[in-house]
């Protein structure tokens, strides 16, 4: 490896201010110290979190940086100690860490990780509490310890997820974020038994991954609530049975669906990020046992409400954050099951663009049509 | 029986008006019609669900009204068509009806029941809509379907636990509401496990059932919240092992107990019916996996909320109601255990009185040294 121990320029979409559009710079890329692992990023996709964080509204944005957290790629280099991934390595780098040795990582109850986080969530890494990517001397935060906006990144060997070598890079990448936090709620947050009733507010790529879950999970209804009716007909292939458009009724939604289903939906989930969906969703729920599953990330400041008599008449409120996989235990499991046709990744694909088109593929975001846009950080 | 099919004419105390002492009346209580069961009450404790209705509080709180839910009797003639209890057995009378037959009741997942619950709200006997109890002929609604602030009393047989005939009744009367439902948030609803830390917010008679439970579920720290200090002392008795007064602290509670406990509890329990209480006793659960259960009986209109990231991030937010215990099937079970010791039932009786007394027990209610109050109807 002619890179390794160098540090690497190359192209990388720098968000320098909030809400102004990305710049393609030439970045130079540190080698990875002790416990990092420097990836070549293949493809990356665009969540709403990258364009959240960009849009100035996370409180706890960090500029410039670079963004991106759903990509995949091959490992160029490891640091001092790194054990479990070499160059070459077929990797999805994840922002849920798991080091397998933190009280979270042992409880067996979660699949949050504490080992790196107060290094991601200021933008550096653990080792020197510094960022490895810097312009003209000058540093770049890093964003969710991951930064897949850039041909090359350095990420901590606890965020690496080994897979397949034979899984095509440019469909996997979906496997850092959306897909499987959709698939995971359904699984491993609410645990969906065959039969239940099932309503997902939001058709989005999680939206539809979680009707792909309570599908394969054996759900007898599977009720699709979004403002947008353009997104019942594609719904229908991930395995949602009704739509409901809430546009349509002058009553509340959580009424709609509670009239719809003789008390309320076994299990609810939020995917769209609004603090009122949320509440109809939990109070969409049957009386007795319904869960709801807050999925979506809400503004900075936002509070959810509700009567408590909700829960004290049965009703659970929950959350999840990457649907509860572990992430370099489950990841690769996930790519194995997409290698054996288990679970879709190719038809939340609707855009495939070059890194310079990356502000292009924000905007697109923003439209009805777009699913996932997945980029290609290399010719 | 001489008063079989006829109408019994005996002293209750009857609520005219919200907020306005109850009269003790001469009530003329008709015989029991299909499906139903007329008790001698003997002995019936105050909860605060009653002094919430009378206080005029509860929007559907409809007077004229006999209160009362927590109480044991003896089965003083049955209607048509009852078979599980007969005149002579000794049970209690159970707000939560339990039919085996409703939706609910065949769900396994809930201890509601949804049998005779329209009737039971409006006050009523389901077969005829009508009451059971008039004074001069003017009838009197009934409250929660058990009214046991009579000497005599009509119930719904889907509301009625036959109970060992040795239990003393002036005890076992408790496990007709709150020690039970103390027990059953920790069992049921939330199912703490060995070496848990639990923070009970609240120790009155249901907190401190929590903490009885939390004990007997080998919780290892079991922290007492309550803002009255003399608290204290008896709750040591019933598990609590640490002691928290929100008025030493300038910070929030949440944040006072996340410190105490290296980034929060297990499991929490909200024993008092305050909404910002409810948001700390979620607030104070530990990420990745802290479990708050709400059991108070909030204002009506009060609303709970907080932000939805502390759901996303692994809390779970729940309520019981009777502590999801299944009221004829496991009522009995309770006296089974209290007969053994296994559960406390003595320790949670401060006061004594008789029917006439009532008004005096509920002025006793809203003093600290009260837990419970039991009267005694008959001479
Ligand atoms: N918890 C996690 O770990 C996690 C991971 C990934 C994404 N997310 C969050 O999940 C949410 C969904 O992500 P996505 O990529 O599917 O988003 P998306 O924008 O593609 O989909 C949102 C959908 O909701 C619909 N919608 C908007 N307002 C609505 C309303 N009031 N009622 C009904 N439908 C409405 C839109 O028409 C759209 O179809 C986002 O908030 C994202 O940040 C959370
Ligand atoms: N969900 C159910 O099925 C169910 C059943 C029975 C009772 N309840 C409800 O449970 C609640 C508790 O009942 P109880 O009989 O134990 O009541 P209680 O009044 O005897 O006990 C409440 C305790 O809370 C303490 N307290 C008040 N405000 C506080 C604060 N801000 N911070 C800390 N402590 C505070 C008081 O000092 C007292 O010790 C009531 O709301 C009652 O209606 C619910
Ligand atoms: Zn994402
Ligand atoms: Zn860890
Ligand atoms: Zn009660
Ligand atoms: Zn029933």
């Amino acid at each position: 490896m002619a890179t390794q121990g160098q540090v690497i320029t190359c192209k990388a979409a720098v968000a320098y201010e909030p809400n102004k559009p990305l710049v393609i710079e030439d970045v130079q890329v540190a080698p990875p110290q002790a416990g990092e692992v420097r990836i070549k990023i293949l493809f990356t996709a665009l969540c709403h979190t990258d364009a959240y964080t960009w849009s100035g509204k996370d409180p706890e944005g960090l500029f410039p940086c670079i963004l991106g957290h759903e990509a995949a790629g091959i490992v160029e280099s490891v640091g001092e100690g790194v054990t479990e991934v070499q160059p070459g390595d077929h990797v999805i780098p994840c922002y849920q860490a798991e080091c397998r040795e933190c009280k979270f990582c042992k409880s067996g109850k979660t699949n949050l990780c504490g080992k790196v986080r107060t290094a991601t969530g200021a933008g550096v890494m653990m080792n020197d509490r510094k960022s490895r990517f810097s312009v003209n001397g000058k540093p770049i935060y890093h964003f969710m310890g991951t930064s897949t906006f850039s041909q090359y990144t350095v990420v901590h060997d606890v965020s690496v997820a080994k897979v397949d070598p034979q899984a095509p890079l440019d469909k996997v990448c979906l496997l850092g974020c959306g897909v499987p936090t959709g698939l995971g709620a359904v699984w491993n947050t609410a645990k969906v038994e065959p039969g239940a009733t099932v309503a997902i507010f939001g058709l989005g790529t999680v939206g539809l991954a979680v009707a792909e879950g309570a599908k394969s999970a054996g759900a007898s209804r599977i009720i699709g609530v979004d403002i947008d009716s353009k997104k019942y007909d594609i719904a229908k292939n991930f395995g949602v049975t009704e739509f409901v458009n809430p546009k349509d009724y002058d009553k509340p939604i959580q009424q709609v669906l509670v009239d719809l289903t003789d008390g309320g939906v076994d299990y609810s989930f939020e995917c769209i990020g609004n603090v009122s969906v949320m509440r109809a969703a939990l109070e969409c729920c049957h009386k007795g046992w319904g869960t709801s599953v807050i999925i979506g990330v809400a503004a900075s400041g936002q509070e959810i409400s509700t009567r408590p008599f909700q829960l004290v008449t049965g009703r659970v409120w929950k959350g999840t954050a990457f649907g509860g996989f572990k992430s370099r235990s489950q990841v690769p499991w996930l790519v194995d099951k997409y290698m054996k046709k288990e679970i879709k990744i190719d038809e939340y694909i609707t855009h495939n663009l070059a890194l310079g088109d990356i502000n292009k593929a924000f905007d697109l975001m923003h439209e009805g049509g777009c699913l996932r846009c997945v980029l290609k950080l290399h010719e």
